[in-house]
């Protein structure tokens, strides 16, 4: 079986393992009061280049609802896209956890929020109107949901926006090290300095075991983010374990090695596609992921060639590479794929 | 320093790390879709010689709120010792995720919950009377906030009162190793043969790293711990990680040990502290917790003597002892406890 | 100024206000218990030709958010039409109440949902699926918010769909009078007998003043109702004065006489724009509500001849008659619109 | 029968659903957009003497709930006698609104909060604890829930160590006719200058039919309340039936006029009571509550001769007065409260 389905089926990079291991000496204070979690504050902060204030959790979904949770009232409207994973797949973990949030999908292409129709919404509602809640957030995904990748230029039109309505800005990382792979801007750059108050630092996708985080970069929000994990029970008694996951995951670039890796394997299979005329891509491959729009007997053969992957529905085939995804996996793909859609197009050229 | 903190401030076991890295190999589903969580539900079905549904959580918190508010409408009332963790530790993490449930104290005897009490509350309520919340479940701490262990028949007792009036019971097993140690019961014995529907079973303060579980013994509560879980950002990606700590912590007796470890050495300190006068203990020392009212300058006396522990008054020390607690460790604390005590017995009394 | 801008901006009928005011004589137990408010069950069960239970509540909002927390779990997903009321207007009352349920909207005419992308939508979701909620209601709103009916065969297509997944059937019958007077049908044949199993009764918009109602055709709802009810804030101790408000509506066939009539002076204008092809409506005129597509320099000149009515946009204007719309108010209109459309039609097709 | 079961089973003053009645002229724009409306800001600014903003609702338990989630986050806890309404009545409103919020008890006698036990209880918890949410608010019943009033010197010693931690202060005022008719001071007086945020402002137990209201005094708090009000389905679109309630309430000092009825009728029983030894009352009568230790039998002797009360436990009795409770009404129960409690004693005395 050769796995394209998703990031989250792999192994954890050894060195975040072997840090966990290592932490196991010695007491420490319970619930974030341990030398590991001091230490992922000053690492985090020199990585971001400004004091941020991190907040290990368990998973993507606990770092985004409480990130949003946290920069808006109840009432708040977040906007994000129709793709978003806080709208398609948390099991509204969102509304949840905001009490009551409610997540409107903004226009873009290929799983991005565009500044203009952002711009269009926030004009049709009047601050004094009280009848469909307040905007209160813009939820960015870096990268899409759909294997595209902002540039700093359409964060920052997007920001503007939003900004000028007073609104907070969130961005879902949980493929935030691909998208800094793929703009090699520096991580500050792609985030607080365009504006981002507060993000969801995505690990477990890229070679991470148990453990995502929130990072802080506004002031006056950070209070609000450690009482409702504590709440939330997202925050580990023996926290040293996660912080020290978290920071073998950026020593040394590790992170950001790994990103490289998955981004040029998928870039690699894109590549491989590009003569296919068949072939037909949802979206430019910008980061890790692949749409590709496929016949289903197509994914049938794919299949039963022994790729697994997933059907996002009757036509759409998402291949995902990982960390250790390797050259003769991608090519392996690049073969099948060739030899079905080249064949079932002369077929049905021929017809 | 010697820390006498908490059962949290410690390592956790090499065999539960241990099996964490051993499952660093391949591709694997998903959210618990892989092999290590199929087979922690088998290993803890056996353990409880019943068919149960296992849930990995990060914490006792996200456990217990969880676990809460799938067994009752969120106008539901439940039923606690004044004492328990839920009441006074977690934020109203019951209250949030319960969408509004109300923690009532019932009183009992070092942290425990009589049924005699617990009867008199209901009889109060009438079904009929909507003005307070509906009455919904009971939850019970094994072994206690305070170090003491409900017998099988204080448990059974308080059960008869709740079922009798439709109520769920939880049982929150933070220290539920401590607890099953202590008794020699079988875990079955323990919990749904006593009525149990659901518990929270702890790993994390005897030995664990970073995972706890939700185990569900009856029929018609898993669907919706499962969503609810999802929604609250607990279902972890890479679940194998969770899964293989918890087969680990149960394998070969290993989570008994650590608790008969710890238990005894909370038991040779208690012992130890007999025959002092002046050492007056708030609860029977029946797992690993030793809560001693202390004058204030004793503490500060142990404090000076490397001693770490938490003062939960002015006039109140909690000592707990961890599974790698040794018999030396134990044995200093008594003799300094002695020391201080002794002394400012005779100096009291000399006066 | 001759008003169209609301049904909520006209007055009561004082038939209502009468009843309210008779009922002001002796004592009465509180929250429900008065005779009144049994009598209202009756009354009402003998409207619907089945034993109903009755609640009512202040507002609409409070209706529908309240009878959808009723239906379903926290991480339900409630589907209605992008246009209902409960997705544009009631500042998220529904996730509210609903403790995070979510609104997804499904496709249809004229402010309806219809089955087949009913039965699509659904479709998509296999029952195991935990990352997006579950599915759990489906809410009809009846007149449609575009001032369209659904017919029995319609409503019965949707039921079909969603009873055969297992979810509940909610009506939002703020204009029901106006939907019952146009079908010319029973009530019974518009709600339980086609399955639906709670409505909010809207008399507020027809000629009532202070209260709407919750009406629970389906066993087993009542309880969860009546005890959100009281925590809501919803159940008034001097509930007489609510319950009578309501018999007083339905007394004589009252409730049905003024929706004939507010029903009848928009067929009325309806009919007067018939020939002005310059007069393009956004849906079918059958309740009383009228959209219409208008240049906003017509909608200027109307508010300069003294007419009031919402802008929904910048080019649709809405005109809503209410049961003490006289025939020379729609008449007005009709001539107005004349003027200016015919006019600037002229202007236009003679530029 | 005579009636003393509450001050919510009378009537309403006639002048208030004279009021009510008087309004149903014209249109009027919906959601407090209307002329009466915005006459009942002036006239409450007036009788404040300060600028305040007034948002009628339904109920009182609407009033304080939604209070009380409008001056603190979710996470907060709110202190309140063991007596309040809020924390025995009220199917945990406070916490459903809240999303979460926690609600304490602070000692103190009769029903009311006294400074010092709330500075301990504050003292206890050091604001960098995050384990059990965050303090938050004060809650203040005047009068309180068992009859007694709050002086002046009460609420600034309260409000004294209040404000010192930054908490906010909540006045729930659902007989606060009754207190300032008892203290003879200014509503001004009882209230922001005392340091009162916001506040329920009852009528209906006091004359009223069926709205209440919130009044906000601090700046800042009200944008929340209209958000929060309008989805909780506590906005009346046809919001002049209830401000025009609101405005003859306090007209020509009607609500003070009912209350100094009510309240003496109330003093004029406890007089009554006075020189009987075997009659004790629970609380000192200062509004127009009466709480009365009784034997059961006594209580039955009562209802045998047509009184009708409240048991409030199997030895507690609770009388209260309306505004139209008369004095033949209460001289009557004198009268066979005299007969029973001196014969049963002098029966008692004789065995």
């Amino acid at each position: 079986m050769i796995d394209f389905r998703s990031d989250n089926t792999g192994r954890a990079a050894p060195q975040v393992l072997d840090a966990l291991v290592r932490a196991n000496h010695g007491t420490a204070l319970g619930y974030g009061g341990d030398d590991w979690t001091a230490a992922l504050q000053r690492r985090f902060s020199e990585l971001f280049e400004t004091a941020v204030r991190v907040f290990p959790v368990a998973t993507g979904t606990a770092a985004n609802a409480l990130s949003l949770a946290s920069v808006g009232p109840s009432w708040g409207i977040v906007y994000c896209s129709e793709a978003a994973h806080i709208n398609t797949a948390e099991a509204n973990a969102t509304g949840f956890f905001g009490g009551g949030v409610k997540l409107a999908a903004v226009a873009g292409s290929h799983g991005k929020i565009a500044a203009e129709p952002l711009a269009e919404t926030l004009a049709a509602i009047s601050p004094g109107q009280l009848h469909r809640g307040q905007p209160s957030a813009v939820s960015l995904t870096q990268a899409s949901d759909l294997g595209a990748v902002y540039t700093l230029d359409e964060i920052h039109a997007v920001a503007e926006v939003a900004k000028a309505r007073g609104l907070k800005l969130h961005m879902d990382g949980a493929r935030f090290a691909n998208a800094v792979a793929r703009l090699g801007c520096s991580p500050a750059e792609l985030t607080w300095r365009v504006g981002i108050d507060i993000m969801s630092f995505g690990a477990t996708k890229n070679g991470g075991a148990l453990c995502d985080a929130i990072i802080v970069f506004s002031p006056g929000i950070a209070e609000g983010v450690a009482v409702q994990l504590r709440r939330a029970g997202q925050v580990w008694s023996k926290m040293r374990f996660a912080s020290a996951q978290l920071i073998a995951y950026i020593e040394d670039d590790l992170w950001l090695e790994m990103a490289r890796s998955s981004n040029g394997m998928a870039a690699r299979i894109a590549e491989g596609l590009r003569d296919i005329r068949a072939a037909c891509l949802l979206a430019p491959v910008e980061a890790n992921e692949i749409f590709l729009e496929l016949p289903s007997t197509t994914m049938d053969a794919l299949e039963a060639d022994s790729f697994q992957f997933y059907r996002r529905s009757r036509s759409l085939a998402r291949f995902v590479c990982r960390f250790d995804t390797t050259e003769a996996e991608a090519d392996a793909l690049v073969t099948a794929l060739r030899r079905h859609l080249v064949h079932s197009h002369s077929v049905a050229a021929g017809r």
